[in-house]
């Protein structure tokens, strides 16, 4: 069961009658089903009744109806207003358009606008690399997306996905300072998407795909990346793989194996899997084993797409069948990014030192308590467990390495420079319960930056 | 010839011998060399010499580098630096995309991101009328151009109009809290910059079109708005004839003139030329004959195009022809809107209490001084004359307005009671010096916000 949290917190305002004793039944109500209690603010006293706004967290949106419904059965207790936190944050949407300069004179207005603006027009147009140094272009990432794998939620259109591409922009922002946008497409369409980004790319100096279904997103990635002279970087792909690799060299670390002895199974083939998969074996993993939904990928398994063939090429060395449970049996790592279930009878076949990363959401593939019984090293994509495999430990810092080398692509050795970055942070203090910095480590971001702008001028596809 | 202004204005930092007299031998030259000296700092007294930041306006480029060769020319004086404050403004963008909340530990960003964000995703998706609650999408606009026609520069392309459309961007935000993105598109298709613009709407309350070359501008802004449900302006169109009318009407009510009565004569049937035409139209103007680079349009003319042909029956009641010159005899009215010039004997052969709204920039049709010699009224587009027609009185309030209501549209009545707004704020002190409020006047925009919200509801074409 999952632990109350913020993300399901509620305000209720409460009438309660001006006796001894009242607010004691409250909050033990609150207690008693469960719920987590913040703040609690006095709004009015009146004569007989006491008005106060009462925050708790719930596990989840049906708990904390039924924390409502409890405290409405407080006789003596009126409840004025319920109100969801989390919606309250999204009124009005989470980022804005600003100035960086202000414009209040007729002077100012003359040189960032007209007659002004149109000497900085014609730089560009005689030479357009200008537009790095005279435009938003240098630090500005379009966040992009069809709205067809929003987070577990699947394919919920361009509206139901803006508050995430919203939030990502937030994150960029906040942990990067880069100026990202939110670009939701009203089309599924690979071809309309591909020309539409490549046509919406002058004012950009990267592209974020984010949310797009498998196996659309390889093609539109790979065609893009073609297209462009700007990066592109799908980070359901590449984010989560720069993180899986970089918590797993701290884990093999914990375990005292080296990486290239390591046998994995990775259970998903869909974006997030098969670009784990590519990075470890990049990085020299020892062989690795990939199930979908029909059970273990092998070569020539019946109806496998090209995607999923050139994968099986490349992986399970020892040509298993079957079952992703039953390859566990003696394996290292177990990586988890399917939506599926692992029996801990599983989990307790694989080898000595086994390293767990249980990444769906918000329900691991088996939970980290039980999985902790037997296994060395466990992860998940949760905050309430030790070990947070998320996303935004790579993407803000990617991005920033690139725009500030002008990098005219994300190659697979500035994605493993990140990996390594992160990695190091951890470093000698990796330990069990430590194989990843924190989401709010505040080195995290610079120093994967600072590699990915080095690897970069290595790799030659940087403008300056 | 023009006066120096802001939009050209440098600062010199100079080494000057630490002798009396010096900085005057200095700002002689600058004086001497019709430069307008504005700051000059103290940066730095050495021994010999002190060194100082001049700033000063220019006419244009040309004038601001014959002005620091004056100063090259003083001797005992070293030119270290020169630097153009308008390219200064410009590095690296004006605009910047920020979190409207901070998000500096986990709580909060579970709320705003995974997994609290989950829940706002799928009401969104239940019902996508919740996006203009719980996005960006109710302070949004695109400001969406192809840059064929960009200021009077012509088709720089999409990376040349940058700096204009970050320009709007700002001017949305500082003039009435709008939101806007720059949205440069790499393709001239018109079938393309529809399907572009449809597909990335979702996140928009509105779009502004922008420096797109006419006649193209004409089928993109129909096909959108017909297809859209968020409000479609373009703003080279309407932005002009909206703040072009709100002038006119003052300056009627100077000459004690009815708008019924007047005959006027426009130069130019390009965007802004047919889109004034229409309005005037509309509002009920005594009659008004056209012109293009071919002379007037009147029915029957050879080669007209179909936009044209439409035009011409609507207008040219006298069905004149030849050229603007000669259609200006006894006219009450001339609007300028062509890059062309106009005879100051043309000027004197109107009736009296002429009208004369010459907009070309840098260069009116006719120079105010010129004009004024014989017509009551003078209007141009630049800020150094009375009566600066500048767009920027009407779109930062008309899509106010719009967003305020969750507009679908912004009809024609809505045009017309956004100029009717502006003309309300001079009323009846309206003068040969004021027909139009000044750029910076703060009551502009939340009038024709007001107005443009009244007649959406009025036209039964809000949400809300």
């Amino acid at each position: 069961m999952q632990s109350p949290s913020a993300s399901y917190s509620l305000t209720v305002r409460l009438e309660i009658t001006n006796k001894p004793g009242m607010l004691g039944q409250v909050t033990s109500a609150i207690g008693k089903a469960g719920g987590d209690i913040g703040a609690i603010d006095l709004v009015q006293v009146g004569k007989s009744t006491i008005t106060r706004d009462l925050t708790f967290k719930a596990r989840d949106e049906p708990h904390g109806q039924q924390i409502v419904e409890r405290i409405r059965g407080v006789r003596a207790v009126k409840v004025v207003n319920v109100s969801d936190r989390t919606f309250l944050m999204h009124l009005g949407g989470k980022i804005e358009v600003r100035g960086k300069m202000s414009v209040k004179t007729r002077d100012d207005l003359s040189m960032a606008y007209t007659p002004g603006v149109a000497r900085v027009c014609m730089a560009i147009h005689h030479d357009p690399q200008k537009a790095y140094a005279l435009t938003i272009k240098q630090n500005c990432v379009a966040v992009v997306t069809d709205g067809t794998a929003v987070l577990g939620l699947g394919d919920i259109g361009p509206f139901g996905a803006a508050p995430v591409m919203e939030g990502k922009a937030l994150i960029f922002k906040e942990f990067a300072g880069v100026d990202a946008f939110p670009i939701c497409l009203a089309t599924k369409d690979v071809d309309e998407i591909v020309s539409i980004v490549k046509a919406i790319s002058p004012i950009f100096g990267g592209i974020n795909l984010e949310d797009i279904s498998a196996p659309r997103c390889f093609e539109i990635e790979d065609r893009l990346r073609a297209l462009l002279d700007i990066p592109v970087f799908h980070d359901d792909q590449h984010g989560t793989a720069i993180v899986m690799l970089a918590a797993l060299r701290s884990a093999a670390r914990v375990a005292g194996k080296e990486l290239g002895e390591l046998r994995a199974v990775v259970a998903g083939a869909g974006a997030s899997g098969l670009a784990v998969t590519k990075m470890l074996l990049r990085a020299g993993i020892g062989d690795i084993a990939v199930s979908d939904s029909k059970g273990l990928i092998y070569p020539g398994r019946e109806g496998l797409n090209p995607v999923k063939a050139a994968l099986a090429a490349q992986t399970n060395k020892a040509a298993l069948t079957g079952s992703t449970e039953s390859a566990l049996r003696d394996a290292d790592v177990f990586i988890g990014l399917s939506s599926g279930t692992v029996a801990e009878s599983a989990i307790a076949s694989m080898a000595p030192g086994a390293i767990v990363f249980a990444l769906s959401n918000p329900d691991p593939e088996v939970h980290p308590d039980v999985a902790g019984r037997h296994a060395l090293v466990v992860a998940t994509g949760r905050s309430d467990f030790p070990n947070q495999i998320n996303n935004s430990l790579a993407f803000p810092g990617v991005f920033r390495g690139a725009l500030d080398t002008r990098a005219t692509d994300i190659t697979e050795s500035m994605k493993l420079a990140a990996a390594d970055a992160i990695a190091a942070l951890v470093g000698a203090d990796a330990a069990a319960g430590y194989v990843i910095p924190g989401q709010f480590d505040e080195r995290v971001a610079p120093a994967v930056a600072a590699a990915v702008a080095a690897q970069a001028r290595a790799d030659g596809v940087t403008r300056r």
